[in-house]
């Protein structure tokens, strides 16, 4: 992915991010968001409140450059749960097959890293989900539960729900 | 718990729950919330949005009554996910041992099966609170999920985050 870039991204930046964002959202079958979510509520899902981050992964420069993805990472849970970080990411489908998760994810255990987190978990990954599953696994994650028939996946009916977990 | 009554509560009970719900969050022992929540910021919290449901345990007659406790029910995530449920429960200190927290759990469980949901999760049940990890196995929960040192404990340090489950 040598061409591509990494910059923290901003409220402002949502129009790049909401086209690619909107469409995996609405599909239904990989996150566990309302797929009927609007613009202004996904903007302030996504950028949360501080310490949340968000980054933005485009590639083209000067600016506007094309969006490739986006991942937001922040603390998993309040207050005594605050030391566990969570990840969410967004690949264009237009930049599928060229490394972007995998890339996104390396970065964001990074940024898990050099922020404090001394864990990064993911609560809801759909087991159907096999590319992003055997992406977390061979980045490191390992599965430390299963929600049996957790996820309601549009074609396969209701799938597992697996929660990850790498420590860092 | 024979004097016990339960009751849907809304937003204007807040009055009620507020002291007790405080004094377990400003603990900072058992929940992931931030110990330093305000009134309003814990109002919204566990009122929540619909289809999320607060309960509200109390005893004396006419109301006021006194406050022994309160849950709130709702999906555990949006989405392909809200078919799960969630729950959580507040115990005021002056009630306990009475049996109100068991109560609570099986009202919850018969409230979370009339409201469809396939099953019930708890997202972070610290494992040092030995007491609530005891009676959700009396009560049917499995743990599906630990998260190593998920829970910051202000005595024993870092302690394991429970994940538990049960189906519906």
């Amino acid at each position: 992915m040598p061409a591509a870039a990494f910059r923290p991204a901003g409220a402002s930046d949502w129009p790049l991010i909401w086209p690619f964002w909107r469409q995996v959202v609405a599909a239904g079958d990989t996150y566990c968001y309302d797929p009927a979510m609007g613009y202004e509520a996904g903007q302030q899902l996504w950028f949360g409140s501080a310490p949340d981050q968000v980054w933005l992964v485009s590639e083209g420069s000067p600016e506007p450059a094309v969006a490739l993805g986006s991942y937001r990472l922040g603390p998993n849970k309040p207050g005594p749960g605050a030391h566990i970080g969570s990840a969410s990411y967004m690949v264009s489908e237009a930049a599928r097959g060229r490394g972007v998760g995998r890339a996104m994810v390396l970065h964001s255990l990074e940024q898990a890293r050099a922020a404090g987190y001394r864990g990064l978990q993911f609560n809801a990954v759909a087991a159907s989900n096999v590319y992003a599953v055997k992406l977390y696994l061979d980045l490191g994650f390992t599965v430390i539960g299963t929600v049996p028939g957790g996820f309601c996946h549009p074609e396969q009916g209701f799938v597992d729900l697996l929660i990850m977990f790498h420590e860092l």
